[in-house]
Parts: structure tokens; C-alpha cells; sequence
């Protein structure tokens, strides 16, 4: 048995146990609430949890991590509905998901995570929808200028891709606030894109290639480099997995280009039910195709 | 319920019975194998199974059934290694449910159906296996011309796509026969994927945009519909359903444009493996999630 997939068979036991770190924040929470301030107990519990949960990533960490993983955060609307929440709380509900999802991934050592936050699609949806969705996203982005700081600190840059011309100068203003705030972190890239599809981004490539080709009379075709050069996300590493959430085995138009030979995971779960257990459940089923890929990569 | 849950239900469990219908295929075989002619049981037998199949048919018409349906023919080499059979009979094995699928696809009224039988990444496979591969291909082209009578009565027409450039010229004159003989058919179409690959298509498309912008200096950028007047399916409808054998979770760079909102299944049987009950359950998966889809169709 090889050390990976010792450490495999390890983790999918003890990955039950993640179980017990869900409950265990449910119960933190619950004593937050009863009590309004932190007590002694939940402190205790909540260093347990994060100590358990470090020793699972350091045992995940034997076999490969992930360079790039991607996230289609579908289900918030089903949530609120299966939880009889106010329209739009779905979204709002998914959001501490993301949150602790960025740190996993962190604390991981992903280098890059893109989030499927808006599609151009969804701008036909009712008008009131999409205003709410919208403000919600610039409320927190602009919750992150205010946390700029903490961004910086775990040196994570924050890159919008996609059509930005199609939103609120207000969204657009915000947006390129973070994005110069963080220009100069190196330790990983959180790719968020909104007002995206991915038919649009290779259209908006090609168009760029046919410029160049304009400037530069003396190149003849376009290749396969020139196209790659124009996408969004330009240099960053081919998406290892996509990860949709509720059950749907399919791209609805996100990254195909990026993730032509990607692996598509997705769990039964809906966005905002989302936590650990998936995710580590995602990087070991990257970590079992990776042997045969690795293997393919040589024969070919 | 309505009547396509009802005759989803029911066909779930009646396709358990497909077991018998394949047990009793194995069964003719052998009894054509050992007496050396067909005999009346077998016939009957034979018989039998196609009309069970033809009711569960029937039975599956009562839902939607997919337009376009594509599929990645992946584990010949893999079901080679686990029979002990000789490298590349494994590609063989796999003509066999390749015919049967398209017979069964025929009877289901799927308009068109695409196969992944070449990427331009398995040239950089080991010479002779590439070399075995297309021998293997320009044998059953010249069978299938020989056969064209049978198959201008199902009006099937064939086209094979891809970067035909890269392929010996006895393979291009071969396929541009087929092409010709079949040309008037309209039932339905089979797109045969030979040295293709997306990112290539794309690429493609993108250089044949930029030429008609040169060419008609009125048109300021390139359009969506542009770049998919210039796909070398033009206007075939976009994939239903993506089927890829051998229980692997990704597209390997195979039609991500036009299955961009597709689904993908992917049943664990090795392509030589892939039968009936999985067509079957491709179908009823696409039916399953269908209302869904015609749901946010027209909330979008």
C-alpha cells in the first residue's frame, strides 16, 4: 500500500468524525446565543475542533493538494426553501460556507480557488433577485475592504473575472478597490467571477486575438497560446476539480475552457450545507484519479 | 405523478429485466458458437429480446428523449488488461456495442449522436497502438461503405469531424466517401470525433472569425454566434447528455462548448461493457433532471 493511499484509507475513517466537528461548532454556536459572550467550555471545544481538523489537512497534505479548485455554488435557493427562508435569505446563508471554505482551502495550501458567484444568465432572473444578489455582493465586498488588512496578512489575491461592463458602476468601483488592495499578495488568488460565462469569456478572447493579429500583420494564425493568453484568468494554473454543489453533474457554462480535463465532483449537499467533510472528501477523490492521470500524462 | 414519472418508475424496474435480455444475447452467441447456425430457439429467443426491448422503448417515449447525445467510448484498453487479451483487441471488443448502441440509439428517435473515437492527444500515444487504432478505423469505414445501402435506409448520415489534416490521407478518402454517400440522409446524424479536440475547435473557430472580419471590414467584433457558425457541428442542437464509460468524472477535452450546460453521466462499466440498461439509464437521467432545466429555462 502505497503512502497515499494509506493515508486515504486513514482520513475516509476518520472522516467521520468531521461529523463531530459540525455538531461541535452547531454547539458553539447554540452556547453563544444562550449565553451572548464566549465561555470557557466553547472555547475549549472550538480548539479541539480546529486541532482535529489541522491534523486531518496535515494527514490529507501525504498525497498531492490541489492546485487550482473551482466551486459552483448552487443550492441557496433550494435552502432557503427547504428551510421556509425569507426569498433571497438563501444567499445570504451561503455566504458563511464561503468564508470557511476560503479558509480550509488556506489552510490546505490550495493556490488557487475560483467561485462561481454570478453568470450572465442570471442577470434574466426577476429584477428584485438580482438587485438583492447584487447588493448583497457589493455589502460584502465592501466588508472585505473594511478587513483588508487580515486579506493581506494570509496573502490572498482577489481577482473579479468575467464581463464587468454588465454591472453597477457601484459593484464595478468596489470591486477594483479590493483588487488593488491585494494586488501584491502571492500566496494564493481567489478568482470570483461574476457576470461570467464562459462561451462570453472565449468569444471576448478571440476577439483579442483577432486585435493582435490586426497589430501585427506578419502573424498569420491564431494559436492555441494566443487564445489561452486572452482568458480571464490568463496564467493560472488548469483547474484540478470543480466542485458543484446539489447533485447537478454539470458545468452550466463555468470554465470549460479551464477545466476541458478536469474532474467534476458533486455532492448531494446544497451550497450553504457545505463544510469540511466535502471538501476533504473532494481532494481525496482528486488524490485516487491522480495516479492514473499522472500515469496517462506518461503514456501519452 | 405524472405520466413520465409513472413510466420512469415503471421502467426502473422493469430494466433490472435487461439483465436477461443481455444473459439471453450471450445466450444466442453461444448457441450460434457451438451448433454453428442459427437455430429455432435461438430465434425465438432472439426475437423475444428485441420485443421486450422495443416495449421498454415504448415505454421510455412517454418522457422526453435527448435531441443529441454524445459519447466518450473510454476503458477498450482497460477491459484488454482484465479479459488477458492481446494489445489492442480491446478496441475490437468495443466496435461490437458501438453498432448496437447506435441500432438502439436509431429506435429511440435520438437525432444525433457523437463519438469520441480519436483525440489529438492519442497521437502521442505508442506508434504502433496509434497505428493499430486507425488501421482498425479505415477497416470498418471500408466495411461501413460497403454496408451504405443499410445505412441510407436509416437514413443515417455520417460525419466525421475534427482536424482531418493531421490524419493519413487512405483515413481522409475513406471518411470523404462516407461523407458523400451518406449526405442526403436526414433522419439523423452521427458525428464522428477523429483527431479532435475542443481547444483545437475553439482555436479553429476563432481563426475562421478573424478571416471573415478581414474579409468584411464592416463587422466591428465577433459574436457568440459567430464562433459557433464556425464549430465544426454548425447548427447541430447542443448536447443533451454526455456519456462517458468507465465511471470517469470529466470531459477529457471533448465538446465543452456544445456541452456547456450538459449533463454528464458516468456509468463504472468499461466501453466493451456498455449496454441497454445503460443507455437506458443515461436516457432516464436526462428525463429525471429535464423539468428541472424547462423550470429555470423559464425562470431565466
Amino acid at each position: 500500500m502505497l503512502p497515499t493511499q494509506r493515508a486515504c484509507s486513514i482520513i475516509r475513517y476518520i472522516l467521520y468524525s468531521t461529523r463531530y466537528c459540525y455538531t461541535s461548532n452547531k454547539l458553539i454556536k447554540s452556547m453563544e446565543k444562550t449565553r451572548g459572550d464566549d465561555t470557557l467550555v466553547a472555547r475549549l471545544v472550538g480548539s479541539s475542533v480546529s486541532y482535529i481538523r489541522r491534523c486531518l489537512f496535515r494527514l490529507l497534505s501525504v498525497g498531492p493538494i490541489p492546485n487550482h479548485m473551482a466551486f459552483i455554488l448552487d443550492g441557496n435557493r433550494r435552502y432557503a426553501k427547504k428551510h421556509n427562508l425569507k426569498e433571497g435569505m438563501g444567499y445570504r446563508a451561503g455566504f458563511f460556507p464561503l468564508m470557511t471554505l476560503l479558509k480550509y482551502c488556506y489552510e490546505l495550501s490550495v493556490k488557487c480557488i475560483t467561485i462561481y458567484a454570478f453568470s450572465i444568465d442570471n442577470f434574466k432572473r426577476r429584477p428584485h433577485e438580482v438587485d438583492y444578489v447584487i447588493d448583497l455582493m457589493i455589502d460584502k465586498i465592501e466588508g472585505l475592504l473594511k478587513e483588508v488588512k487580515t486579506v493581506n496578512r494570509y496573502g490572498v489575491r482577489v481577482l473579479f473575472i468575467g464581463n464587468l461592463k454588465l454591472l453597477h458602476e457601484h459593484f464595478r468601483i468596489a470591486a477594483e478597490k479590493v483588487m488593488r488592495a491585494t494586488a501584491n499578495n502571492k500566496q494564493s488568488v481567489l478568482f470570483i467571477c461574476v457576470a461570467y460565462a464562459s462561451t462570453d469569456e472565449i468569444v471576448h478572447a478571440a476577439q483579442e486575438c483577432c486585435e493582435d493579429k490586426r497589430a501585427h500583420e506578419g502573424r498569420e494564425i491564431i494559436k492555441l497560446a494566443d487564445v489561452e493568453r486572452h482568458m480571464y484568468m490568463g496564467t493560472a494554473p488548469d483547474v484540478d476539480i470543480v466542485v458543484r454543489t446539489s447533485g447537478e453533474m454539470r458545468l452550466s457554462n463555468f470554465l470549460v475552457w479551464q477545466s476541458s480535463c478536469s474532474l467534476l465532483y458533486s455532492p448531494r449537499a446544497l451550497w450553504p450545507e457545505f463544510g469540511l467533510r466535502h471538501l476533504m472528501l473532494a481532494v481525496l477523490m482528486f488524490q485516487r484519479s491522480n495516479p492514473y492521470l499522472e500515469k496517462r500524462r506518461k503514456q501519452l
